[in-house]
């Protein structure tokens, strides 16, 4: 018989090739991107660095418009992520601030309240509202591609966590996308019935142009 | 050897279950739902009507207020297309029609003009704004869950087809999800930055409450 | 608290990366493909252009032997598709004209008449066959994989579109396969039952070797 | 603290239901079928019996035209496999015995040959041929949804194990399709080229009408 | 032209069938379960409860031989959850407490610390080794599968939440799975190498029969 | 009409583009890999070797310390694999050999005996065993990501080949993991509750450090 060692070698040589994507695929974001998400670093190079993201620890700036903070764990800041269908963002709400009416393209979203109070609420396809406070420790799901918000409560800020099914849900915010962007009021009010004066006074506020 | 016409009975009784799902799935309407779609029908009761649709052959009624119209073949209308990842709308839009902006939550949509002309675009998560007039026999392709519109261009009323890489895509129109449902003014206002006149003017036009 | 327009470059450069692939991925076609579709052409080079096909408006050559043209809008003409699990191609079918039997390995169909009518059927694997004549405006779903078939019917050429639920769902023609290709006569009687004088005959017309 | 055989209460009764869908999902082919597969048993009545299946284990009878048996595990057969994307089947080829061109509509598949000797290919979208004698322990794999085909060749009977990434491939035999299913001739006639008299002369052996 | 409020009965009455399954499906735990999750409650009788779950802002019991509890939200104790792809579940972990190596069999995950230290760490299939001391607001991603652990750090209990892309990951532990279980003692050391005596110790303290 | 071979030319040339990945992603090792597999080679560059693999023909050296081989065709080694969903290992166990309690993170598994006799057996997230003494022509199927095992019996060596719904399955061995990595001893005993001692002597056997 063989010396023991050995075992490991014949073993783990023959069926683990050093590059395959079996296990994970850490983004190398220096590479082409893939309909499946980033290509991936070499496994040689890939190291615990990869798998842990320590950006959420600290409370976001919060000091706009919205009294809100909005930072992601995304792929792009997250390597290790890429591939394997998850992420997260960290939310901050101060007093009266609000995570503005969006949807995330391609991801249901679990939002987990850890500090404070937030009113979440989401819109189905049919119209139908469902909406309620959320305490510390609530869970919350926003099924994917639907319209929904956080609204912060009570007499403190608010801290949440949204974890989503993928590794780049993507975010757009409603308002963003109509009074920020380049889409032409006269655009903008013929599909969403909104007044010219409303339109033209939010596209100041919020930067949008045409 | 067995005479020759036993060979089809040697083959395809032993391999082809009555009760296989592999070839289509079509909708029982009557039966439970399930995260993939409705149960499907006995293969038995199976007919070629199930996989042909007529209802998208006539025009829809444009008589509204957004002088458009929106004809689903949707599973729960064409229950042929269940389990199959696809289904398709007739779009008819009237001179001056709109459909308004809105998104798919699970669905890309690909735009076939099949009369007339429409301006259609996309904004997408990064606020970049994709626009352009179509005409006959030009095609346009929406990304899942963005939000995009058409409107009618020109001089004579457009009639286009949408299909979808999902037999249920969903439907959310955000001007009725904001002002045509339960959701409270004072909540519209604080997750879109809308000013309290223009959500209750809309409201009472679009049927909203609260 | 900031100036206001701040709000846009806290949220937006923050949360989405240039490399984002999480809303689209147009096929950069001189990049290597993957088994998820052609690499993505960096997002500050997107156009709105990328995301509308012409091609299709015009009717195909079918000066040929079948009296039909297909017409393609797969991810290699239509970029923007790349990615998003759809795509297009337009037919056009002479009087007399056929789309003979054929499967797409990848996909499902939706096929929608839009001039003249068109007699067009499937075959399960249980060899239940499934055909009906099609009139404009009408839709057939052919499930994965399935044979099937279009046939011109009438006194005048029919054009129909038909969507798929891929990219790239392929197309096969049985009998190009069969008799277009270099498998060995001997081989295509073995495994078809075919006569050898007629896979040869066929062979010489549709352009066959071996 | 608690007695410690409480452990195995403490965590598994909190975290596993006794309905839970994780594991697996055995066919209960009572209950009604879904896109996903058939409904499951509830895991109370599974046994090991259900994970086994000694269906394979004997020759096919092949005492028919085409001098083969296949003789399926899919889940109708092998109710374990319902949900885990996976099933097998065995082929038993005699001395000039062919498995004729067919399809699997939705399932790539590998081959393994085990006794004697089989000539097997395929054909691809752009009427490439791939084709090669396989000896025993000699694996082929078939692309999802392309023509192929198994002849055996050598002195001697060939088996082989054909194992597909879905628990119900289905399989379209495109000669049985055409010759033995209720198409009419002059259908089958217009969508392949074949002429009058081979087409009858095939539906009269392979059972077909119309 | 019709009365306003019209427009809503006329675009989504045709729209949006009541029993469509496109935005959720919420769980009816006493329908059949199916490869893709629980049957659908029907969308008339689903309300926000269905959405919010709070039984994770609790500390869970950790009274028991690993001074730690893993409280789940899967969808059997969280319906909103089902058909969505994720799910959530609540770690305590006293000081000297861990959570024992174990596999999610079928999901990734992403951990949140929010209270205390963890030391968590993975090990690939190549059995390099990943791990790390996790503080308040730090993430880290365990890839699909992979045996991974966490145990308490430092002078406080610790409080983690992980999401997995899955809304019923499952949970196999692995000294529970030996040690726990009816699995023999004789086939537990001969496929793992351990000695009798410590297999029969480990059984009697984790309730293990065989 | 133009001349017949024409024919071939108008349809395939406009719907086959070279570089499309509808068919088949055939490895190209040299080039990056993505969370959907190896990069493609062009298709021009494919050959029938591409998807024929022969290293599973010869027995495995079982000279070694589980008197076991594991010879896998995943799509490292058989590159035609990539992307199709499919992959197959065989199986070598000698008398007395073992293949010792492993998961497979990304994989359902169908186990197929043909030589001998081989006692296999899983356990279920509810610590529930189902194992079962397979002979000859026997099936059994491992859901993905539990704990499995393989154990030879009989007075004959076994031989079984095993199918994978994945390209690259991946095959974690728990006993290697814990005792054959850089795992350090106190956090193996800490995560599965073994004795020190025992841990030393199987990381003396295995190869482990730390």
């Amino acid at each position: 018989m063989l010396p023991i060692p050995f075992l490991l070698l014949l073993l783990s040589s023959s069926i683990l090739s050093p590059s395959s994507a079996a296990d994970f695929c850490v983004a190398d974001l220096s590479l082409p991107t893939t309909p499946a998400g980033f290509s991936c670093k070499k496994e040689s190079t890939v190291t615990i660095s990869d798998f842990v993201f320590s950006g959420l620890g600290a409370t976001g700036n919060t000091d706009n418009i919205i009294k809100a903070a909005v930072t992601p764990a995304f792929s792009s800041q997250f390597p290790g992520l890429n591939g394997l269908g998850i992420s997260t963002i960290r939310l901050d709400i101060e007093i009266d601030g609000v995570v503005p009416l969006h949807t995330h393209p391609a991801a249901s979203e679990v939002l987990l309240v850890t500090q404070g109070a937030i009113l979440a609420g989401f819109i189905s396809s049919s119209n139908s509202v469902y909406y309620k406070t959320l305490y510390e420790g609530d869970l919350m799901v926003f099924p994917q591609g639907l319209l929904h918000f956080q609204v912060q409560c009570g007499s403190s800020p608010a801290v949440a966590f949204a974890t989503f099914n993928s590794p780049d849900p993507g975010l757009q915010i409603t308002s963003l996308s109509l009074f920020g962007s380049s889409l032409p009021s006269q655009l903008v009010e013929k599909v969403t019935f909104l007044d010219d004066a409303q339109v033209k006074k939010l596209k100041k506020v919020l930067g949008g142009t045409g």
